[in-house]
């Protein structure tokens, strides 16, 4: 029987723990929050989905705080954190792992695999460790106690991995169990497919004032106004400007949304208008400094989505105006220096490397 | 009988014409867009003030879009127009000027002086004038038609000009007639304790959604949420530190709050909630592009307020990061480059000089 640990038990870590579950596999459940995971211990470690083909319950094998226990005999290793944990996970994990596991980063947003090969070398791990990234995250769901509501699953989710030939046996050992997962040409075709850096960052920051005031509104409806959506479209443009330069060939953000929701328009402003899935979205709530500090929308989506494309932008020759603007905003907003913390062209591994090497990877 | 020309018939405009003309002066009024003079010709050139201690009649002695006519044997031209605004009203006076009279740039914002005597030189104006700034805008009041209502006239408003020697010539015109123009100690006095610079651009920016989704919502009070007060408080400190390098003593926004309303806080967002006079004053919004393309929060405060202070601090060694970062933003936003058409130091005519020089002026 093949053992998954899934790292994080959040919402689409605890479905994907149940998923598998589901799917034969040994499952175990790790979280460094222990508090995390009381209420699936208490539930006699069943997690429970509801909605979807999935509904039914899943008792995981073993649900811990112990990361070493955790991945003991583990085939793959799936992160199911915020992306600008990866690198606390990789160095967590770095001292634990043995060669031939393999990580998956679920999803792994921009340069996800490039920084955890990076630290794992750092930190001296001598495993051949194969580190694949999703391009997003399979599930739609929201997990409450130690049930988890899946609203949907994607239809494909690409996943690729470094070095590209080796990724063929993270397929192996998934498609059978997710056929979802499907390849991707190369990381660059998911890193540069990072759609979050788009819609998170720049209408927080262009509605900061509402958000923290308290006063309620739909996020992507009433938040992202025609000035707004024509900004996107610029960050856009940057961002496929970038994927160009490093041959890989991504959707536009209006083609995703026809290709995600069928929602179309003669622009982001219209398409966003008619996406019926994102009416009644509401935007967080800031209520104070804690909940601005822990909002995923720009401590994750900057330091590894709009940082990273912007530096290798840096590399390929290719200027992002508008992306290193909203870097600076939100630098200043949060007072920090996201481009110094986040997933940069050293912290990417690729600083020395010349723009040919990199696409030799 | 001395004669006044107020150029630019909207709020301010109105009330200095009609004040200037109960002192006993001969006063025409310009203003380049006829409409806005067709209610006072209409009403026989006559402008009412209703509230305040001035409330009366006043008829103009040349309600006129005639500059040249306008402007014919006056001692003191006073535009009250958009500081953005002042490189035409220069433009279009240089040719018409004579040596002797008098430019009062009412306000001025943050090199007014500067900018407008920069042009009067490159439109070969031969005719000696002083030009002053004033710090603010005497007059809270609202036009309607030929009527307008003054809420209010503030107990000082700084003035300064160049060459300072001659800025006495002005003063003795105007102390008898409206003491509370007083001098100041320089220029830089004035150019820099513009207020409008910070409370403008950045809460507009960060509040963008809101007032493009036209949410209404309290300016003052709900838009400066605490982050958006202490980003603020940065553009201030910064702008204090341009001032201190130039040698100019200008009072913080905090001080300034106290100092004109009383309002108190240990910091600018509790000032600002403490601060009656700003409840209930909405932001405006903005029904479309057309809007938000008029909206001098941005299209003025930006090019004559943070760009020449940004541009100063260059000269004088003062980094200003956070001042760039919303000048970038309103850039980014509006589409345009706000420090090339702005009061950057080629505009300022300060661009071959050295600091000591400037400082000599």
């Amino acid at each position: 029987m093949t053992k998954f640990t899934i790292v994080g038990a959040g919402n689409a870590g605890l479905a994907m723990a149940a998923h598998l579950k589901q799917l034969g596999g040994e499952v175990s459940l790790y979280d460094v929050v222990e508090a995390q995971l009381r209420p699936i211990i208490e539930n006699n470690n069943v997690i429970t989905i509801t909605g979807s083909g999935l509904a039914g319950e899943s008792k995981i094998d073993l649900v811990t705080s112990n990361l070493a226990e955790a991945i003991d005999g583990a085939r793959l290793i799936i992160s199911v954190t915020p992306a600008h944990t990866h690198k606390i996970v990789a160095r967590d994990l770095a001292g634990h792992l043995v060669s031939g596991q393999m990580l998956l980063l679920h999803p792994g947003r921009t340069g996800g695999v490039l920084e955890v090969q990076k630290i794992l070398r750092e930190q001296n791990c001598r495993a051949e460790i194969l580190v694949v990234e999703a391009q997003t995250v399979l599930y739609a769901c929201r997990r409450e106690g130690a049930t988890v509501n899946i609203f949907g699953l994607k239809n494909k989710v690409a996943c690729a991995g470094l070095p590209a030939v080796e990724s063929q046996q993270f397929f192996e050992l998934m498609q059978p169990l997710i056929p979802q997962f499907v390849p991707a040409p190369s990381i660059w075709h998911t890193s540069l497919h990072n759609i979050g850096m788009l819609f998170h960052p720049t209408p927080t920051l262009l509605n900061l004032g509402r958000m923290e005031s308290g006063q309620p509104f739909d996020y992507y409806i009433d938040g992202v106004t025609p000035t707004i959506a024509a900004l996107i479209e610029k960050l856009d443009s940057e961002r496929l400007a970038v994927a160009k330069a490093m041959g890989a060939t991504v959707p536009t953000v209006v083609e995703w949304l026809e290709a995600s929701y069928g929602a179309v328009g003669q622009n982001l402003y219209e398409a966003l208008q008619n996406n019926d899935s994102y009416q009644g979205i509401k935007a967080p709530r800031l209520e104070g400094i804690a909940d601005k500090l822990a909002l995923r929308y720009v401590t994750e989506d900057v330091p590894t989505g709009l940082v990273p494309v912007s530096e290798l932008g840096q590399k390929f020759g290719v200027k992002t105006p508008t992306i290193d603007a909203i870097i600076t905003m939100a630098n200043i907003l949060y007072e920090t220096d996201f481009r110094a913390s986040g997933r940069n062209l050293d912290q990417l591994g690729l600083k020395e490397l010349a723009p040919e090497e990199i696409l030799r990877l």
